[in-house]
């Protein structure tokens, strides 16, 4: 049995031909182009998954369900897309839109959670009891995984981990809540918190590396490994926060893996090394536990969004059979 | 087939027969005789679940199984109690030493998980897709029930629903973190707010009422509903804290169900109200979801314990058929 696995993001739809083992036979990918209605995006979707599977040579019969991985609040159970800000998509049962168009079941998935998934099936997490997967990039997200199976909660939008509070009267989210881990341990926020640092210290080795390779989450990061006080009280603090968010992850599910992803996750040990230390002392009970949480980078790269879809098809087509 | 379900607590074990309905058919207890080695408090237990089930007229052969609720840190996958403070037990085989006494497979669950068990299935979260139940009681404690099961983690420590950190910088927890939701939410933290308001407002109806009843956590309960000034602001605050402890649960899981038990939950409405109040403008994306979890008050009261551990022992048996 075959699956396709499509990942929908604000600016390019990808697909893929996976097999039952995680395994990508194609991939191939095309633009989102911009707002439209979602009709037509699904077309666009459903060309991508017959050229995809041409691409193997595969026919469209051995192809045995869709998966889509969206933006935005999702009801997996329904099938539908609740709001999906950068789609303006609003109660779109995308699901049965997509069936329409490709005679096959769709399962539809938050993005963030679908990528979860491939991690914990095949990737970081590859046969762990349970695990999280923690997302830093522009904001904070991610997906729960629990004996193999999504945790999507009551109403398809749990595991909003960027929105657990790491400083109560911290800095205003954009969701209204204060000190949301979003704001502290998101690219963002580790950019803010970079640029407070640098304007307080104008002796920091951070100027030098900004101006000469442009100001990102990485500038803190190479400072802090060139000795520079400032750049490593930076790291220090944002691995503080991401600390504390993982902490209460810990005491909430104590899932076997927790894995990194996103563009601050590219610093592996430079952070996870660190991050370790910090949380070993906020887990419960950690000296009478022989079993630890293990803390990991995420190693799907960009293919989780399309594998984890694909995952999530065959989950919907073995649940049912 | 009928269950027993052990409720193993510091002063005294309860035991109920109990139908795969949850309904109690006998209930018994003994006292649980200070700390003795682990061998010689599990006889006392096989002959108080000898003696229920002879209370009910109920063969030894019709008991499926035993269920036992322990407090402290369990592994209930492999049936030992790693820690328990109060029993002075560690790394104890419970569940073999009780199956060896009873010729009955044993299920063995952590005292608060099971008691939520119970309130998932029979109590006030009955029929719920998932619930997850806070106990605030002398501590902060309680369960996650998924489906119908309980979630316990990688090692069966998960549900430290008091070590959420509610403020980061706050009163120093037993746990060695800072502002764990315990220190705030529970009897113990309401009680240390409701003394030093009064300390601070020697005016408040909060002395008359202590000196008149006990200086307990209904203080400052009674004291708003009174309109004093004072005992509002521990209301309110104690409200926050709980608050914010709720909407990470949610923003996490997103469960149809938070119950609420123990001693504080006893003041119902006056507390669940309020809470309703400051939970909401907390949650995630709420303004988009149409469905969203109900904060409740348990209603199993004392049984819970033993229910609940009845209903552990049947999923054991029903899993292993």
């Amino acid at each position: 049995m075959l699956y396709i696995g499509i990942d929908l993001g604000g600016t390019n739809i990808k697909a893929a031909l996976v097999d039952a083992q995680g395994r990508v036979l194609a991939e191939a990918s095309a633009p989102t182009g911009g707002v439209r209605p979602p009709q037509a995006l699904c077309a666009d979707i459903a060309a991508l998954a017959f050229a995809v599977a041409r691409q193997a040579n595969c026919p469209w019969q051995d192809v045995a369900a869709l998966g889509l991985g969206c933006p935005g609040t999702v009801d997996d159970r329904a099938g539908v897309v609740v709001y999906a800000n950068n789609l303006e998509w609003r109660n779109f049962a995308a699901a049965a839109c997509l069936r329409e168009l490709t005679g096959r079941p769709v399962a539809l998935g938050n993005d963030a959670n679908v990528a979860a998934l491939a991690e914990s099936l095949y990737g970081c997490a590859r046969g762990a009891h349970s695990a999280v997967i923690i997302t830093l990039g522009t904001g904070v997200g991610g997906g729960i995984v629990l004996q193999g199976r999504l945790w999507t909660g009551f109403d398809g939008s749990a595991s909003e981990l960027g929105h657990i509070v790491v400083e109560p009267d911290g800095v205003e989210c954009t969701c209204g809540r204060r000190g949301c881990l979003e704001m502290y341990a998101s690219a963002t926020g580790l950019l803010r918190m970079t640029r407070q640092a640098m304007a307080d210290h104008p002796e920091s080795a951070m100027h030098a590396l900004a101006a000469a390779n442009g100001l990102d989450g990485r500038v803190p990061f190479a400072a802090a490994a060139a000795g520079d006080a400032a750049g490593r009280a930076v790291v220090d603090r944002y691995v503080m926060y991401l600390a504390r968010g993982t902490a209460d992850v810990i005491n909430l599910l104590y899932p076997e893996v927790i894995g990194y992803s996103g563009g601050v996750a590219k610093q592996g040990e430079a952070l996870l090394a660190p991050l370790r230390r910090a949380v070993a002392p906020l887990v419960y009970g950690a000296a009478d536990t022989a079993r630890h949480t293990r803390l990991l980078a995420c190693t799907m790269g960009y293919r989780a969004g399309t594998v984890g879809a694909a995952a999530l098809a065959r989950q919907l087509v073995e649940s049912e059979t």
